[in-house]
């Protein structure tokens, strides 16, 4: 049975051991968050790559781009669940429920989009991030047109397959590394 | 029939309009590879998301680790053929043939590394990547432990995840973005 | 977006244009859960076919049995994970959470159980409630025996093989039949 | 290898050692059918299910609906041949050999229905029935829709999904059970 | 609706316009069997390939072998079951029942192999031909030396392989010219 | 870890042992194509085998057909990829760059053919060829139809069927004897 500290299957440093500019960060997140994501303490067993983790994340989450900061978080959730990822179906799915004020949205991406009442921009967006996801190769030039028929900007269309991709990743990483999410998120924006 | 100038789907800046530290990135890439590759050109349509890109690719293949370059560039190969990614089993095939002085073992990593011969080690470490490639979800503390139990410490248990995880990103980016590898590799190493 | 009103995508009968049995049972619903399951709203577009529904889930779920009721809704929820089935998910979530008073464990379940912190008794139960959800053409001796050697009688091994079994019926009724959970669920026992 | 009296993996009752009412119900089934069904000496085993077995059964099989009997056995057999089912594609493929006296048409139900003559209506029912079972979470309004512009009416509609579950549940009790139909069923009908 | 003449999708000759050693093959084929297989009857609409496909069968399913005929024939029916081949469960179906003079053998063959009663023996050589049917790229070497530990010679080994790899053949001519059995063989030993 | 000589697993006959036609017909292999190919060395363990082996083979990849040879080793490409054969990739892969004289065509198809530029009469192949390998009881009269309306006759569409069938053959006969491509095939046509 996990105890209550089970954050991933590694060492976890003590965070007053981080170098500097880690253990601020983490003060930031502190303060701004109320608390220190879980996959960045698993993260700084390798410090380095954790600032390569936290400079990729912040640059596709929340860095300017045509797809709003929900929409990225909905791909996210729609990822995570075609790849049942635990650690990130509890934090985005929290993201979702934040952002859209709709906490039963949250769910529905968790536990089947399909179902979600959803725009056409949506469906399309979702559509692609399932397929691209479960089978990669059979991807057509088809499908890559019924994102710019939707609307979607060529920008748009780079930034959706970079949050698909993103969160292919990272759903590896938490599955590796057997991550648990902070209990925190369970009861926030329910 | 894609002509020759075929990268990706999306338009691909002038070198000579891009920033200055990317335009002087993609002129070490030519002295030291003889080509820019073309994933480089691809994403320089975003030029943010490409200096991001280059920092991980590099953290994660080239820096201080565990692994050896060989073993992440067997890792690459085998989670791009379990996703049958055009562009990366053609680069990162290269680099296989190019690192181990052995053209067959990148063969047999790209149609179906089950048949190479393997030290346990490095099929031990096959089979994790293919495993989290295909059905991450299955993952178990059974999984996670094989490879400790082969030799590999904590870092590259790490390190291991994280290459998996990379190339489950990139494999998606170059399906979305239908990318086109240089065709320099092909002969490259044979 | 599916208004307020979606249930099912059949027309729903006024529940006081029902027979009077089954308006009794709706209002003792009413009284001991606060609401009236949409499952059964749906039904009742079929009155007799909810007669049955009612006997089958009460025999299935609350009669008797070497299985707790909070195991039965752990299989439920399993089953209903792996078919991805939005209702059952929902509805039987919010159970494991009342009945085991952990908010997490429900998560878990709905989301990947793999990761789950569980007895051995409760993993071999939930693989078991996979393996014959996703491939049952595949079930063999040692699968059966497997549940009788983790300490389950045979009166529990047929009730488990029910509620299974179940499980895939209602997941098919829900999916075929577009139904939606009562909103209510989604704060309860968080 | 089996004996004659395999019956399922658990122990079976004397059939005059149960209650009345199961008795009698035995007695008529012999009487009707020629012999007592296996999957009712199964159930026997715990008395309480079978009756709820027998009345769901009856309702969903027996019943007035807009589907006829052929119908509904069509769909019994379908659905039992994605899960390969072996007690249930004995039984109702005899089934659909009686009703439609046509015994190709059950053994193509049994081996692989889309090489059946099928009018439009029973090739959208059995499409759908084969969807439902393989993947029940992609089912979309376009396939909901499918049967609807089929010619099925709302009701038909329920009883469909119905028909579909129910023997998604049979299966998965036959398979955990691991029962064998009575040997009569083989040579009927032929 | 196929036509009580359907023998597949493409045109088939007049046996009495076919050279006079394919005639004479039919007419021998006729006082042996009591009919013409129709697959034969198909492949005449290409004389020459005809011509081989007589070699291969007889080859592969008639001659000397460690392999007796009713082993080849349950090879034969569980390979064309893994890929649902009415054709060739039809045809072969019959041979199992009729070399073997056990009726449910043949139908629990096709059926699902794997509730079966068996020996040893043939219980490995059936797990493997479905194995090198479904998913032929994971067969690993501890697959093949489960069959020499099941007592079979290298060249039973060798006579495995190529009977599974011959249906698979053969499946995929039945369905790409829809070819329909002869209605004979339904009726034969049941 | 397979020596150089590895062929296969089972014993490999010396050729100067073999019956008179077969040392023969391996001496024009090493005239015309400057090697015997292992996979007939493989067989040489059964001679018999061998002679209809070869009879198939040239009767189906060399002989007059509406289909080039380049269009047959497309297929057998493709075939084989769906596959992960080792063997067939490298041997044909080889033949197709060769009979192209375009070595990024043989690369793409080993690797996923969908990303290859292609006619639309060669992707309609392709994609018949993959679907009938990949799952083969979901061919429909659409997809037959597909073929005929791309331009192919009915005997093209016979030879397409056949070679499709034949390489889920070979492919299954290379992996269950763990066959060895010569390792002569790499560098050619590079």
């Amino acid at each position: 049975m996990p105890q209550p500290e089970h954050i991933h299957i590694l060492p976890v440093p003590d965070t007053d051991e981080l170098d500097a500019d880690l253990q601020k960060y983490f003060r930031i997140c502190e303060e701004k968050l109320g608390l220190v994501p879980n996959v960045l303490r698993s993260y700084s067993f390798r410090p380095q790559r954790l600032r390569k983790f936290i400079d990729s994340y912040n640059e596709i989450m929340l860095s300017d781009s045509g797809l709003t900061k929900l929409e990225r978080e909905m791909i996210a959730v729609v990822v995570s669940s075609c790849n049942r990822c635990y650690y990130c179906l509890v934090a985005h799915g929290q993201a979702v429920r934040a952002l859209s004020d709709d906490p039963q949205l949250g769910e529905m991406l968790v536990m089947n989009y399909r179902i979600a009442p959803l725009s056409d921009r949506h469906r399309a967006m979702l559509n692609f991030a399932w397929a691209m996801t479960e089978f990669p190769a059979k991807t057509t030039d088809a499908d890559r047109q019924a994102l710019l028929d939707a609307g979607f900007t060529q920008e748009d269309y780079f930034d959706i397959c970079e949050t698909v991709g993103f969160f292919n990743y990272t759903n590896r990483m938490a599955h590796g590394l057997d991550m648990m999410p902070n209990p925190d998120y369970h009861a926030m924006n329910r």
